[in-house]
């Protein structure tokens, strides 16, 4: 897996280069990126609509690479918005685990739907 | 920035503790997860509504924080929904990037709208 | 049922109304109340994450008027766009729904997922 | 405009009509309609993504003609909810703008941001 050596940081570089390659940062304001994200994330969960709730296993090879690429533009987009406003978003992820870990005590909540 | 050296498998396992220790994994079947994300992007978008484009500098401080938090619940999902389907972040979307320097090449589309 | 004889045009009026009342129109472009649809249509989504798909009758009362009230939020943010851009609403419903019986033949697609 | 004498009922029963002569009512439960109405309206607001607020004499034809039939996909999964599960919309509608009509007072927020 490429996820145990590559940093977020490798990643905002890459979609920064492509945005700046095409001179697309006066396209790329923090509001219509944030319209993009949530775009993009609809064209995802298109992916799952009509169907049952299926176990991972499920996904057949076709359906599981089209998936990984609307997760991809979704996460995509997210790095976008991140690089536009220099958020740094592994504190912000971190933060915000830590944050449900105390809304949410796992001795309380175990099980139950969130 | 946390962002130079995590990386994104440190911030799976992070989310996947998290869902773990809650028992939540029965819940999180990629469908839910596909649709809590696209609901945390439209959480996100409301940060924007009713505003003009605004450039960086104009988000205040209360703004930011309340954007990198709205940011990070996207993400989280997404990260969530790479682990409950097995996916590679960081192939899928420096694969997508990739697609997209060939769909729309720098010299071609420079300075005009994606 | 009020719907067996409210008109559409009267709905509209009563949006119309709202806005103008209050002098909002200068907020309400196209775009934004775009933008403000979506987000009323994840709020609404919202309602039915993380569980199971129900059949209507085990709907509680509580969870319907939460329902009913979110899918008015939709509603009506759609006929404020139908507002600003003029647009007749019926024509274009029927006018779809034409389209869509022609591109699903009933005898060709019955039964199967849409 | 046929919004001035179609009633809210009969694109009801024509949207209902749609959907059984398909046999599509076991696809369309509650929570799958919640999702493609979501779905419909970010397809919405990709109309408007990477462009200025734009004032409604600024659309052109084709993109007024695009925008009504996006605009008809998100009203026809709203009214095909109401179908599933009962609801009177022009009662939800009406009821909802009496309530934003007493949360938001004319005389204290004409002119302010929404």
């Amino acid at each position: 897996m490429a996820d145990a050596t590559v940093t977020v940081g490798l990643l905002r570089e890459r979609v920064a280069r492509f945005v700046k390659e095409r001179d697309w940062g006066r396209f790329h304001n923090p509001k219509d990126i944030a319209i993009a994200t949530s775009i993009e994330a609809a064209e995802l969960l298109e992916r799952f609509l009509w169907g049952d709730p299926s176990p991972p296993s499920q996904l057949s090879g076709e359906d599981r690479e089209a998936v990984a690429e609307e997760l991809a533009d979704v996460l995509i987009y997210g790095l976008s918005l991140a690089n536009a406003l220099s958020l740094d978003v592994s504190d912000a992820i971190l933060a915000k685990i830590a944050k449900n870990e105390a809304k949410y005590p796992a001795d309380r909540v175990r099980g139950r739907a969130p």
